[in-house]
């Protein structure tokens, strides 16, 4: 704080000559009906209420299973946690008024806008849950349930609750990311005039917050509906349900929450890009104002992008990840259990939860390893944040590693098979090495350090056109070493799986795909640590925006410019990841389909024959939906920007004191053009995503009923499933570096290589970035989501291509 | 040519008043090696020998089946043909020294190109050949072989001889193309000074020649194998093998074809993409110098580019494409005739025969409808070229359709089923639907009278950036529609063959895939007449950079430009027509594979389950793999062009009489750098596409039998086939449709349209073409013979994989 006065007082340099800024930047006070509803809440009575709840769930877990209790507690000690984290955060001070100012402007679009967005996805929602109820009224029903007296009606009402519990917990995950980031920016941006370790130290925890709140909802969401069906439905006990069927209840809460996630990262990304590359097409290019000027109508638009695009999408995205993978290792775990006759297999079935029980554990730690050296004074040398952030990441993965073997040993031993749980630990360390290699090849890739977009930096120095060659060539061949990997670790944790001595009756081997179940876990045994590193990346993005708005002196700008840099580096790595675990989670989803079709059938369906012609063309829709759905993503961006454009331009003709600071430009009329154009664009893409497998398994289920075919509609999908999988994974892989190589090449030669800024090559380098914007920002996310979507779609949908 | 010499002795206007071009363009006078052998020949020993030849062929045939005498007699007729549309071509004059001058440079360069490039192609044919040879050695037989008597030895020696053959013919193919296309561009030319009409009608016939030679070797180089191996084998006499089981022996014939198309369309399409993109880097944006303009020293190798990579290149594609899909048809054939104990199964095996016989009469007919009406002068108004060439496709199709119907009649009768045949004949029509469709869509994407181009035309006005979004949105969008007509192709046809009424022993219907297959005949039965429009493109191209370079009058020009403008159109129809024909032959040689493995393995090999995780990662692989060739056929084309960059740059700088034309640059010099630098980087996407399915299929196979899983290597390889082939036709559709549009939203902002000529619009749209060079030119071609090429290479090698 001495040093901030300090700064706040003097040394500005020419920026105090100036006006800094525009006056009431805010366009209007809004408060969300959520935070409306708690405030005219009593703090004792939701207390009190809250207790009583958490008290009944307690109740309840404790009459389920040891298990559960364990979870809910680690949850909650992991909620208090956050709660700790934001008072932490929020505590700190929100510097100048002119800083505020901005980042109350930038609350309310991102606010204002996530309002509009979630109403819009809920009435969706809400119409989907009635056509799956009614699917469910008239879907036949399985063995498994009839033995357990499970009916239509009950088996419609629970698929139908889990939807809307996980597009609720979806949203609300959504929420908290952008919740805490709009006000985490502000204060980092203030922090950075004092010093870039508390920066850091903000921006970490506040990252820290949300991810232990996303990560802790998927889990707490899912342990709630298993504890809640175990006793409702008398679980295990005579004439009723087997506890191994039990997790087949909840894909509709992993389909939920993909619903939401797709519809959240489609629009917040087109949002953020078409505002991005609408405002530099007019500021940067037209009008040569910097990026971030405040006198760029679309500057707020752009910095609420950011928000609703990386916080609140990826927030999002990053639980349906976790709640997806949890449900299909969950269902294999209760699969394999039962055919190798295990007395309690809750252990197998339950582990998952445990396994990101001890995430939130491990992951908190390494947050808080993350410390503010409040002692040392400006004076000392500067540590690279992205050391600080790697020194927690390190200690993060050495704690999993050691709390993954603990709970293998714990959960998954057992005395048919003695050894059996160290395979599966092993599986386990298959995947958190997968998990640290994709990390590692994506910097490789996009990282100016390295060999690839130093070539691609070269090659803008020939132009605009052997730029774009260059970086899509490598987009292209970055998709190589990720899919080896993931294919030798598929292979490996298969094998170990295999070779584990689980045995089902016929005496042949069954461990395999719970082994790949494992190693997702693994993958994902550090998921809130990757996620607050993800979070970190937007809030000092933002920060740096608010610093440069706000017309700060250059050494601020120094500080929030390097954790910027760092934060885009961690947000391309976590893309990596996430779509690392998205094949995983997709490939075990896929079986669980099959297992789906198989038990509401009533005949075994065990093959995807790609031999015959009907399912080899699902395969071929499967992919073309890939191509399509970026096509969409990539084209919505365009036309959004051109709409944002046209506004920019009309606004400097019409207000022409704009550029001398004697205007305001009107600010919230961009956010809402980008608002209103990206809803409405978000709509073709994500419907195409919905509708299209639905349509595709009915019409091969009419045609395979008249060519007597049975399961023909179920074939086809599958096949249409795994080769949009591929497809996806190959298609995302490509946008995302591609998109973060050309973000970087342009850094690099920013950095003064090959002319510099304002050269041609800077020219040609600044046109790849803008193309590598949709690529990296809009399609390439939307493609995670897309692919679990439709694992989850297919398992949900199952009875209407039967 | 009373006409011609009034254009020669004057109203040349500016353009007399300086010099034309320069002295000698030649490098060094070079006659290839055949060429030498023919010479030395006499003439007259040489038809005694060819009359010698063919009489014992049609002995061969004669005893074999009468419809391979008709075969014979057709293809026989229609090079003889083909020799008077050469003998007419060549009687045209050369025009005037300039203009031969040029012509020869460009021969030299693209034989002495061609010579290298073969030269290296053979030895590495040579190499395969001896490896295909050990590998038969060593290999089991078939059931069928063993009753049959047929050795390893024999076995071996008919694959390497088949292999031989086809690499043979498709090199031959390639060389014709060439061949013609150097000698036709110039009378071209020359012709375009006297009339619009009759220069179309030359490269019309200079490009009907190439596609007559090429389809007709195709067809006579298979029945002659066939009827060679039916003769020695003694096919169908008791003990020895029967003819249904021969079609497989020809399988080499296609890898070889698809081995040597695949190098040729690579190493052209390096060339040809470097070479242009180089020159108009330096020429074009860097001096400021016109196209073609002979003071550039890249300009002979972007003109050589154009024979090499077009001309010589697509004549081996559509070689190899015709070649699998007759013999994957005939296998499937000869399977079906089997299975349902047809008595004369000749019809059904021969069939495809017939189908390209009756392409290369209906062909011919097309092609000499399009007539030069010598007798209207100049001032007759002008047809538009495009009119015409449609309205010869237009006879060629009715006649297609006719013929097909007849041959279905003739040879697909059986008693069996009586009206078997009508629904083959509507396979045929859903084929040539199929093809129509096809080309309607591709131009409907890639002109410029339609929505799609004006739009990305459009997107150029808000910079380069925003142009390449769209072309990339365009060109991913762009692969749904087609996917969906080969979707509903397959699925009818299937279901016209399956109820055909032909049934097998135990009385289920067998005909669906041969449906199919039928339908990828009707597809192609208008091959030759395609290949005449599509190699007319580089020749009207060629023609017009020899009028530019020489310097000839406006309205010479305008008429070159005319013609250039409608080849480019045939052009990009003709790619959509050759990825459509190839992800059905790929789909026909697919299930050829499966037979063929389940015989060697001597078990039933039906089902390719992607269920199982090894076959998922076959597929994933697969898909990985054409991502992987596609990033270095594309980089392959930027590195050179920055090779041929560095060399302009330098004899600019180092002869600077060049820009005033006293100093004669060194236009061989250019294409000896782009030819060795192209022979160079064809070889690692080559490499890659050969050994990458050899190495899965054997490491898998030894995975396989370590984990006893039999028959693993062979089923992952399946799936890598069939994915390749779906991702390998999006991808190729995506490259050639983009690139199609970027360069005719080019054309129409240079017809004046957002600007015009000049403006920052046509800079954005330049960079557009420039990036959809490589695609559309080098790694979408290159794709169509990848996806047969690994369908035949998996064929051939299936034993490596047992």
């Amino acid at each position: 704080m001495m040093m901030g006065a300090d700064v706040e007082n003097g040394n500005l340099g020419p920026y105090q000559d100036r006006p800094r800024t525009f006056p009431n930047m805010r366009s209007k006070p809004y408060a969300p009906l959520m935070f409306r509803i708690l405030r005219g809440i009593n703090v004792r009575v939701l207390v009190i209420l809250l207790l009583l709840g958490f008290g009944y769930v307690f109740y309840i877990g404790a009459s389920t299973s040891p298990i559960i209790v364990f979870v809910f507690t680690v949850c909650i000690v992991s909620f208090l946690l956050s709660i700790y984290l934001t008072k932490w955060v929020l505590t700190k001070d929100e510097g100048p008024p002119e800083m505020v100012q901005i980042s109350e402007a930038i609350r309310d679009g991102a606010e204002g806008f996530f309002r509009t967005q979630y109403g819009t996805i809920s009435k969706m929602a809400l119409l989907l849950a009635l056509v799956i109820l009614s699917i469910y009224l008239f879907r036949n029903t399985t063995p498994q349930q009839e033995a357990s007296g499970l009916g239509r009606a009950t088996s419609a009402c629970i698929t139908v609750a889990a939807f809307l519990l996980g597009a609720l917990c979806s949203g609300v995950a959504g929420y908290v990311g952008m919740w805490v980031s709009v006000r985490a920016n502000v204060r980092v941006s203030s922090a950075a005039r004092r010093s870039a370790r508390e920066a850091l130290q903000i921006a970490v925890r506040a990252g820290g917050f949300s991810a232990l709140v996303v990560v802790g909802m998927a889990v707490v969401g899912i342990a709630i509906l298993y504890a809640a069906f175990y006793v409702w439905l008398e679980v295990d006990s005579p004439g009723s349900m087997k506890v191994t069927d039990l997790p087949l209840l909840l894909v509709g809460y992993g389909f939920g929450a993909s619903f939401v996630a797709l519809f959240a990262q489609l629009g917040g990304g087109i949002f953020t890009k078409a505002a991005d590359v609408g405002a530099d097409l007019v500021g940067k290019v037209e009008q040569g104002i910097p990026e971030d000027d405040p006198r760029n109508p679309a500057v707020i638009a752009d910095l609420v992008g950011d928000n609703v695009g990386d916080c609140a999408a990826r927030g999002a995205d990053l639980f349906e990840s976790i709640a997806a993978e949890i449900i299909s290792a969950m269902i294999l775990g209760g699969t394999m259990a039962q055919r190798c006759k295990i007395e309690d297999p809750s252990g197998f079935i339950l582990f998952p939860l445990v396994v990101h029980s001890f995430d939130l554990v491990v992951s908190s730690i390494g947050i808080l390893s993350i410390r503010g050296t409040r002692d040392s004074g400006v004076k000392a040398p500067a540590e690279d944040p992205m050391t600080i952030l790697q020194k927690g990441y390190s200690i993060t993965i050495v704690l999993a590693v050691l709390t993954f073997a603990g709970s293998t040993r714990w959960l998954l031993y057992t005395e048919h098979a003695p050894s059996a749980w160290m395979n599966f630990s092993l599986c386990g360390l298959v995947g958190i090495i997968t998990a640290y290699v994709f990390v590692w090849i994506t910097k490789y890739y996009t990282d100016y350090k390295h060999e690839p977009v130093r070539t691609l930096a070269l090659s803008s120095s020939t132009g605009h056109g052997t730029n774009i060659i260059a970086g899509v060539s490598l987009g292209l061949e970055s998709t190589a070493l990720p899919v080896l990997v993931i294919s030798i670790s598929i292979i490996s944790a298969f094998w170990l799986g295999h070779t584990s001595g689980l045995v089902d009756e016929t005496g042949s081997p069954t461990g395999g795909l719970f082994g790949t179940a494992v190693a997702t876990m693994g993958m994902l045994s550090t998921a809130a640590y990757i996620l607050t590193m993800d979070m970190f990346g937007p809030i000092a993005d933002n920060a740096g925006g608010i610093v440069e708005m706000s017309q700060q002196p250059e050494n601020v700008r120094e500080i929030t410019d390097v954790l910027d840099a760092v934060g885009n580096t961690t947000k391309a790595t976590t893309k990596g990841f996430a779509i690392g675990s998205a094949a995983l989670a997709s490939f075990l989803l896929f079986s669980a389909y099959m297992d789906e079709v198989s038990s509401f059938a009533r005949e075994p369906f065990k093959q995807v024959d790609i031999a015959i012609p009907e399912v080899f063309i699902g395969g071929l829709l499967g992919s073309m939906l890939i191509f399509l759905f970026s096509a969409w993503a990539c084209a919505a961006v365009g036309r959004t920007a051109q709409e944002v454009v046209k506004e920019v331009r009309r606004q400097f003709i019409e207000r022409p004191g704009i550029m001398d600071y004697k205007e305001k430009p009107d600010y919230g009329r961009c956010v809402a053009i980008v608002a209103s154009a990206s809803l409405r664009e978000m709509i073709k893409p994500g419907a195409l995503a919905i509708v299209s497998p639905i349509v595709v398994g009915f019409l091969f289920r009419v045609l395979g009923h008249y060519t007597g075919h049975p399961l023909l509609g179920a074939k086809v999908v599958a096949a249409l499933l795994m080769f949009a999988t591929v497809s996806g994974i190959l298609m995302a892989l490509f946008l995302n570096t591609a998109g973060g190589a050309w973000d970087n090449a342009k850094k690099y030669i920013e950095t003064g290589a090959l002319g510099g800024k304002g050269s041609d090559s800077h020219k040609a380098a600044v046109t790849g970035d803008t193309v590598g914007d949709p690529f990296k920002d809009t399609a390439g996310p939307s493609l995670h989501v897309l692919i679990k979507m439709l694992a989850t779609i297919t398992l949900v949908m199952a009875p209407v291509f039967l």
